[in-house]
């Protein structure tokens, strides 16, 4: 059969923090030949390209000239700006033909942009928004919504197929990453809900084993009780997804709220409270750091911290 | 055997709403003698009375005389204090030996002090809190925490078995109360999110169904979306738990909160969503009425209500 031995696309990656370099090693596991890295901190694609034999690119035109597929996992609206519309030299740099795939949570406009300014490099870009963490992108088993041109979007699939176990086509650029944007709002509301309710078990003397065994059998189970309530508990808040992130992504839904004259006081609530966390300089801790402010004795109630 | 032949307790049920004439039907046919029945409304007991062969008593005294264990399914604080705690006679009037089954969601106090005066009348009260609905109590299948003396949940064990396919034995009394108004908290929390993010979604022109989909298959996920979402989306808001209730319940955690001094900023807000509902005399809808306020062009913005 022709198509089982085609050659398969050179990959690069922007952005190698955990799920990047997940992603970058899945599919180095799955035979794509992972061609160059690129990180602003150097160190982590350094060590990424040395377990991937491949470049550590000292420029995006660089990356871009390595690769048919790049992939870009970076932060935030403002690094999104940088890699592809900034002044000077950048991802669009000779990107004629090239494919981007965005999969970092950022304002939907921003993927509409990016977008934009790919088809007048004579490049493709869409956006591959990712609704679960570091383990699934190891393992190749990630939900992935995707937004932008039908050909594009086709273009991207094998690769992404190695990446998920599920894909979603949600639509024109923007469109997933508007879904994806309320999937984190409702996910960051509930974990500050259950935040306060685990806080007030607490503080109420429950045996809190008991408490979430109760709440995963009534109205009050949720998919973050299984993956933080007991972390809230043990106050184990080692990073899977950061309470900076939660903010940004509660942030990003509000200003579609706003522009859509929509009152979300239950988000507005919950981005207050990310906000406490970030200000207290617990940001870079997982999202369920948000129990630090509703157990007792805890940071947040201004209490002196004391293991618990 | 002996205990096969052994004759069950005759009950009387105080509350004939649909959670009350649910659970005295399953008890009537479990063989179980319903003596006799009562609600201040008293067509609802009158219609239930007839229903299942037994007496629509005319007062509290008549109902204690008339049962052994005397389950109560009342609405609020209020009402266990007028059936239990008002001058002249009530449900402890000539209570010696009888057992008080108290179901409603009141606060925890409330609890406290009825089995404190039933002791006093030679009876026993416990709390029975039950966190499923009207569907569950018919089918026998409620999940109910239990709050009292042990020598007298032993003694409801039988009878609650009927009614419930998990029992947790939670404390003493008022300490299930306090479990059920921190599920009730949480739920209702994850409730007003939801509409939240199904709202926006709406308003962003998204397929809702889509949305629900990808909902459930992300950190998103939760109970409410399962039981709620689509009748959000659908504006059935037939009544299971109506926003009246939902707020009676989160002011009840609320108030445990401030007697912690816990903020619960999360908590706060829904209350104040479902205040706004009742404000707009929409109390008396299922708690997935609170979409009402999130989607546009529905009733809480402002907008003229219409069909969508």
């Amino acid at each position: 059969m022709k198509s089982a031995v085609k050659t398969k696309p050179a990959i690069a990656f922007v952005g190698t923090g955990r799920m990047g370099a997940n992603m970058a090693r899945r599919l180095h596991d799955r035979g794509y030949p992972v061609t160059a890295v690129y990180d602003t901190y150097r160190a982590a694609a350094l060590a990424l390209a040395e377990e991937l034999h491949c470049v550590a690119a000292t420029s995006l035109a660089e990356v871009t000239a390595a690769a048919d597929i790049i992939f870009t996992v970076v932060t935030d609206d403002a690094a999104m700006r940088r890699i592809f519309l900034a002044r000077g030299t950048h991802l669009l740099t000779r990107a004629h033909g090239k494919l981007f795939i965005n999969c970092a949570t950022v304002t939907p406009a921003v993927h509409v942009a990016v977008e934009r300014a790919a088809r007048r490099a004579h490049a493709a870009a869409i956006e591959a928004c990712m609704a679960s963490s570091i383990t699934q992108a190891r393992e190749g088993t990630l939900y992935l919504m995707l937004g932008g041109q039908p050909a594009s979007i086709k273009r991207a699939l094998p690769v992404l197929r190695e990446l998920s176990a599920s894909l979603r086509v949600i639509g024109p650029a923007g469109r997933a990453a508007e879904i994806k944007a309320l999937v984190n709002m409702v996910m960051n509301a509930n974990t500050a809900a259950l935040a306060e309710g685990l806080g007030l078990a607490a503080a109420l003397g429950h045996d809190l084993n008991l408490v979430r065994e109760v709440f995963s059998q009534t109205g009050a189970n949720s998919r973050v009780l299984q993956t933080d309530g007991e972390d809230m508990q043990r106050r184990d808040h080692a990073c899977f997804f950061s309470a900076d992130h939660a903010a940004k992504d509660s942030a990003i839904a509000l200003s579609l709220a706003k522009s859509k004259e929509l009152r979300l006081p239950l988000a507005a609530a919950t981005l207050a409270q990310y906000h406490r966390l970030v200000a207290l300089h617990l940001g870079h801790l997982d999202k369920s750091a948000i129990a630090e402010l509703t157990f007792p004795g805890r940071s947040g109630v201004g209490r002196k911290r004391r293991p618990r």
